[in-house]
């Protein structure tokens, strides 16, 4: 007998099916299960995901609570509840007993949890290393008690097996709650749950988390907006990027009675009218049966979808975090930082990879308390979800690093590595199809679409940081100047007026001709009635103004407030209103007054100024006006205004005589 | 009705099994397929790496053929053939056409392959972009013809679907070809297929391997030993690092008929009396039934068996490389750069992590035409596999990085990153068990007992680069001397005697006087004939010498040279023999010999030269002689020797004597 052929037996005799559990216990790195404190932060992370994710789908604001219990040894009791929707009771033991098991993973929207794997890994871990089975109680709205069951894993079968179950009162009207005996470890610090639940707050405003930590120190995350993401829609995949095989089993499963119908129902972005141009360039009729597409002609539909012009995939499918709340969720957790500056968040409209729509947000802030002789801070999120390992295997990473902030104003050694410096970035990616390096759902892998989106984004919170720090520089030399005049003029008007022995002079107009700036400040009154925000507009410059200022502020605020005076415009939807404020002379001041319900929680950095109408060298307190703002006066109306003259219609389009007509106005009101 | 209710019906409705070919399809990055240039890579490695595990399966020297075809578009056409034992029929469609499927997941020892995913994942892309089917032509030896199946994967399912087959006549006696058509992208460079090979080739000196290149270019790595790697064994999981839940399973799963059975049969390292010893310390009989234990009992046996001393995990399962074949890899794929010095390669003994044995392994190369400016190259590999993309998050990267390179002579600026130099550092980890990141099997996940290990092995290799660095300058301070010496000696000598009228003296006294060095220098005669390597070793100290030398070669060449004088012992097994030399006087020189067999291919570098007797830095072209190796006289014999005396028997253990000892024989000597 040839030594081949027993071998070539030998080796076939021992080929058999791998269970996706045992894979998944053998190789529980991937799923980030490699160590106690690792095994507890995926733990907690998969399990308040998943609530966040039914509560979202239940349209409720997410109340989770987290307990963590240390046991004997190297054990740990975790407990998180929700007050989702609940889960009925045939799905429970599939849901947390059996992995690649979910609703989301066929649903094309975005979701925290998509690939039906995290909790049940969870479970698969707990069951490893204590042998002890895992606890969930679900009780929906419609039942009178609650369902407890204790189920394992049986990895061999990746099948749940509930090992007791019985029926118990509940406080919530509806929710789940999931216990788990580990072997782990808990720890403060980086990668912690805290860390993470701190991220997780920043992004989802509207949850309320308490975590409860062994030694019994409770920590609450309040959430700052009362508002619930609206679900993202599920939407058919779009044709950019589908592959053949992916448009082929589409074309296959689908029961559309012709293709023409098939490709405008089963496929966003194909109009009727795009659906007869992709078919007449493919050489088809559009009556075929779907299924019948094979071959050739598949190739011809798949090259003319890429090809002919579609409507690009909707949003509806995403549910990015929005700038307004990015800069909230920020705030409420770094409160104790302080930081100087919080750039506006950048919220990039969405793009496509492989059929999947995606969007990039950055927030950025800058000083405070921010340690200054650090590696800026990172914050990386993925659809809500903070990503606390594998930093620099991530494509965030990467686009930050390949960013040159010496540009914007950081450190940045060799241009290589993080930049340093008092600065903290947030960056979400929102997709529908996240791709993530690994199971365990911490790093995203390189892309160059994404890339593309991560750069625009960074550099444009970048750009406002270099703004802010040249403005800061600015400001910082003019209030030095300002604080100076303020307290030597008088000196030395008075020791001078002593010695030639006349009055003190009135020096206002002096400070004014030397400061030359506008000066707004906003105070928030400790009112105990009404809550009223009082906006001082001042003219330190030698001359008369006209000026347009613009106020911004979050969408529910704006609702509830009223002003005074009476803003020339609104934007609601913006939350914006704008002013043209009555012509200012030299040293006189105006007030505009916002005034909010008894109770509302306000501060001053909640409202955001803008003004038009004079060189931003001579502001302090506000921003220009952003360029893409449609309302604005044109600026040879502010300078005819400020002359007391009606506009001159012809200089309205004369652009590049403004610098000669200001000179003149100027020479005038220097008089 | 209630909204939650409809609600959570309506998600459980949705809710479903995934499979696990669809969840890979969907998260192509996950195992490397996420752009065509690392898809073509991932499917390269993954055919190249189930042809070496069959080969070494079969015990035959791999011969693999690897072929890549540019298509129409952005298609390739890749076939890897390879001489292993072939298929059985009845196991093609599960082998290539499902995912979690396969041979060596169960088994417990090291192969390239262990997940059952890889080429099935190859075959999935495949199909995916280009709807084409994969061809396997398969041929066992006991059989006259080769099948030829064409299959793709339906993903739904998870399984194969055969849709072509035929017998045909194949020229290999066995052996497995697999063809694809995929979208890829082929370029050479980083992270390609071409610098795959040559890893490859770099720890698999077995292999032959031949890659065709789009262009027609056929690169060719000859293999540079032709053993094969003795197939790893099969061993039980060690108890050391096994869970709870491990422990269960194996015990529920075990048909012995009692527990003492049971342990130490199913287990490795457990001995009877360290079963006894577990047993009663867990206060166990030993006649259980193995499926009876749970509860407190098991866990009183794991805690047992982590406490009780075990028999370390054997290294049988595990396929090291060897030092001598990380050198000889090595040299076979850098002869063009010509590296100045390679360091003896590190082996660590294997140890244990979650009950699996591993091993790490380092080379380390330094000098000649590796570039100097910039960051030290890093050879990755994890069970001769290497590792080219995710170098960042690799556990072997963060090793290097955190050693502190500064302290062994290579510039390391802070400490951080990858130091720089003219230097390439190799590092394998052997396992049963590796722990990558993800399913791509490109980067090994954070372990403290993989980076211990890494570490140490680390510092070695570490240690050999200082030594060299300070060796090298001393010598090239000797050298310069040397020349310089025998240039100028003989002038002055030759001017002074003319003034002097007298005869010019005869200077080797002189220049041994001030030389002070033993030189070693080896010629490889070309002789037509047998192959004679000369080894000389010359006494430019100015006083005897009674040396030592210990030559060492690879084990193969060992066998077939014979040597002049006959040596005073040899050690086959380890390649080594040793002389103690005749007495040498100052000036004079001796010689070794080594004859080989006409067309033995031999270096001068595959023999490597030891010495004892002498201080290291009074030699040239030799190292000391390692500290742990056994054969060695003892100093004083030597000393004694020199002296012409019998050796003192009290002196041998008076080692804080040997300076002053050493200080009065070279008074004498000076004379």
């Amino acid at each position: 007998m040839p030594p081949a052929r027993s071998l070539a037996q030998e080796l076939a005799a021992k080929q058999r099916e791998i269970s996706v559990a045992e894979f998944f216990e053998r190789n529980r790195q991937i799923l980030g299960f490699d160590n106690p404190l690792r095994a507890l932060l995926t733990t907690v992370k998969e399990a308040v995901d998943n609530a966040l994710d039914a509560c979202e789908e239940a349209g409720v604001l997410p109340d989770i609570r987290i307990e963590i219990v240390k046991e004997a040894g190297d054990r740990i009791h975790v407990a998180v509840d929700d007050n989702g929707p609940g889960i009925l009771r045939r799905e429970i033991p599939n849901v947390f007993g059996r992995l690649l098991y979910g609703s989301r993973f066929h649903a094309n929207r975005q979701s925290r949890g998509q690939q039906g794997i995290g909790i049940s890994a969870a479970v698969l871990y707990a069951g490893l290393t204590t042998a002890r089975p895992a606890r969930v109680t679900s009780k929906v709205e419609e039942e009178e008690a609650a369902h407890v069951l204790d189920l394992l894993i049986d990895t061999q079968k990746n099948l749940p097996k509930v090992v007791r179950e019985e029926l118990a009162l509940w406080d919530r009207p509806h929710g789940t709650k999931v216990e788990l005996f580990l072997k782990a470890k808990y720890q403060r610090g980086r990668q912690s749950p805290f860390d993470y639940l701190k991220g997780t707050a920043i992004v989802n405003p509207h949850a309320r988390l308490t975590l409860v930590e062994p030694d019994g120190t409770r920590v609450t995350y309040e959430r700052v907006s009362t508002e619930v993401p609206p679900l993202p829609k599920e939407t058919p995949p779009h044709p950019y990027g589908l592959e053949l095989g992916e448009l082929g089993y589409r074309l296959k499963s689908s029961n559309r009675p012709t293709l023409a119908e098939c490709l405008t129902r089963d496929f966003a972005g194909v109009s009727p009218r795009a659906c007869r141009e992709v078919l007449d360039q493919a050489g088809l009729k559009g009556k075929e049966k779907p299924a019948d597409l094979h071959g050739d002609a598949l190739e011809k539909l798949l090259a003319a979808l890429h090809q002919v012009p579609l409507v690009p995939p909707s949003a509806e499918s995403l549910s990015p975090i929005g700038p307004m709340l990015i800069k909230r969720g920020l705030r409420n957790v770094l409160g104790e930082v302080r930081p100087d500056f919080y750039a506006p968040p950048v919220s990039r409209p969405p793009k496509v990879r492989g059929g999947a729509p995606f969007a990039v947000e950055v927030g950025l802030v800058y000083g405070g308390g921010l340690p200054a002789d650090q590696p800026i801070q990172l914050l990386r999120f993925a659809n809500r979800v903070p990503l606390l390992f594998q930093q620099g295997a991530c494509a965030i990473t990467t686009a930050v690093q390949n960013l040159d902030w010496r540009r914007y104003g950081l450190d940045h050694k060799g241009g290589t590595g993080l930049p340093t410096g008092p600065c903290l970035v947030l960056v979400h990616v929102a997709s529908t199809k996240v791709p993530f390096t690994s199971e365990a759902k911490e790093a995203i892998a390189e892309d160059p679409e994404i890339d593309k989106e991560l750069t625009l984004a960074l550099q444009a919170a970048a750009r406002h940081l270099k703004t802010h720090l040249s403005r800061r520089s600015r400001r910082e030399f003019a209030e030095e100047k300002f604080a100076i005049i303020q307290k030597i003029l008088p000196k030395l008007a008075a020791k001078t007026s002593a010695i030639v022995h006349k009055p003190i002079p009135d020096l206002t107009p002096v400070i004014t001709k030397i400061m030359d700036i506008v000066n707004v400040e906003t105070t928030v009154s400790p009112d105990s009635g009404r809550v009223a925000v009082r906006t001082e507009v001042t003219n330190y410059t030698p001359r008369a103004r006209v000026l347009e200022v613009f106020l911004e502020m979050p969408r529910e605020q704006f609702a509830s407030g009223s002003f005074s005076p009476t803003p020339d415009g609104t934007d609601a939807e913006l939350g914006r209103a704008w002013w043209t404020l009555e012509k200012l002379v030299p040293s006189a001041r105006t007030t505009v007054t916002v005034t909010f319900p008894k109770g509302t929680e306000v501060e001053t950095s909640d409202l955001s100024w803008y003004i038009a109408g004079i060189d931003e060298g001579h502001v302090l307190g506000a921003e220009p006006q952003p360029g893409d703002w449609d309302v604005r006066l044109p600026r040879a109306v502010i300078e005819a205004a400020e002359a007391g003259l009606e506009p001159d219609p012809t200089t309205e389009e004369q652009e590049v005589d403004y610098d000669a007509a200001e000179g003149s106005a100027k020479v005038e009101d220097d008089e």
